[in-house]
């Protein structure tokens, strides 16, 4: 089986690229963050989900994205409230996340000489992330075939982001399909101190939209839904 | 004065990097990173290299690399003595380091919005690594591009890297031009217990060859030498 490394942030997205990267029938790598957020409720997620799809390695890698500044997840900016914000960029964005987290996937990538990196990013995203484009997609390919051994030797890495095109809630209808335990994932920006997802923010929002257009059921717990 | 992110290991090529950044106007943004390194020298230099050239701001990122293992910087594979290894890709190589440092850069560089960043990577370096390579250098400033605010918005990030057709000693002539201190920098892939360099490792070598074809001492005091 060849191995590939899977972004797993322990949401709903991450944790259905992963079961995705699975069916493909890759050995499982699995790569989570622990950056300046405000809970570490997402790295316990991803850890449990990393086990539970009998993944090969988990890592853990801390990085300070606080010395940056400039986000709501990394600072003591408010995170917004009462619906999405499509179209524009969210506060909640981290700067230059995405080509952070897949330069770390690619170092371990070349590693363990996995020629395949998962990562979760879809349409809902990409309206307003920079860094969930299709072409950032691309251009990170592109950059990935001229940074390491294997791109020098004349084998690339690939960059699959199977969700893509796809909505919330073809997401979900996706993972239902391939088994994924969606009471695992946690998608809240803002969570109670019992770690409760609010239902209130944007991550929340989307994710409770998804489920109703899916016609399932979310099964979090939540504040308020 | 527009901003520079500048990357600044405390070396000899970004030391001089540094200097270039200077002299084209920028107001300087110094980035170091503490990884698996064996020794902190390399970062103490930094910040005196930074203090010294008037940076307006220093960041030490600690970043993991010996999560992935693989390279004789980040574990104890020993490192390599007696001549360079030009042509092959060197045991020290870390993976992906560059594509990492250069993503903090882009970080640093869109929250402070800096339309430039500089790196002193160089040709002697890219016959063995490959995050070294002019082609490299364009592919990250093509990512940039498509990863950012400002990118989405129709500015780009330029990835300057003056140094990159130098030869060694060239680098050390326009660093002496431009009145670069070379005696606070620290090259060393194995240093003495009291922070001397080995004169023997492949860093050393390459420093000492190019000091003496350039005609200049290094003020360096070495091991052996």
């Amino acid at each position: 089986m060849s191995r590939a490394v899977v972004l797993l942030s322990g949401g709903l997205d991450s944790t259905t690229t992963l079961a995705v990267a699975k069916r493909d029938g890759h050995t499982l790598y699995a790569m989570s963050f622990a950056y300046g957020q405000r809970h570490a409720l997402e790295v316990d997620a991803a850890r449990a989900i990393a086990k539970a799809a009998g993944a090969a390695d988990h890592v853990v890698v801390s990085i300070d994205l606080r010395v940056f500044g400039g986000s709501a997840l990394t600072s003591d900016i408010p995170v917004p409230k009462g619906g999405t914000s499509a179209g524009t960029i969210p506060v909640t964005y981290v700067p230059a996340r995405n080509t952070i987290f897949l330069s770390y996937a690619l170092a371990w990538a070349e590693v363990l000489e996995a020629a395949d990196i998962y990562i979760g990013v879809n349409a809902l995203d990409y309206s307003g992330y920079p860094d969930c484009r299709p072409e950032f997609i691309s251009a990170f390919e592109n950059l990935a075939a001229k940074a390491t051994r294997a791109g020098v030797e004349g084998s690339s890495t690939r960059i699959r982001a199977p969700l893509i095109d796809l909505t919330k809630a073809e997401i979900i209808k996706l993972g239902m399909s391939l088994g994924v335990d969606y009471s695992k994932t946690t998608s809240c920006y803002d969570p109670s101190p019992e770690g409760l997802p609010c239902g209130q923010c944007d991550s929340c929002a989307l994710r409770l939209e998804g489920f109703r257009i899916a016609g399932v059921r979310d099964p979090l717990r939540y504040v308020h839904r």
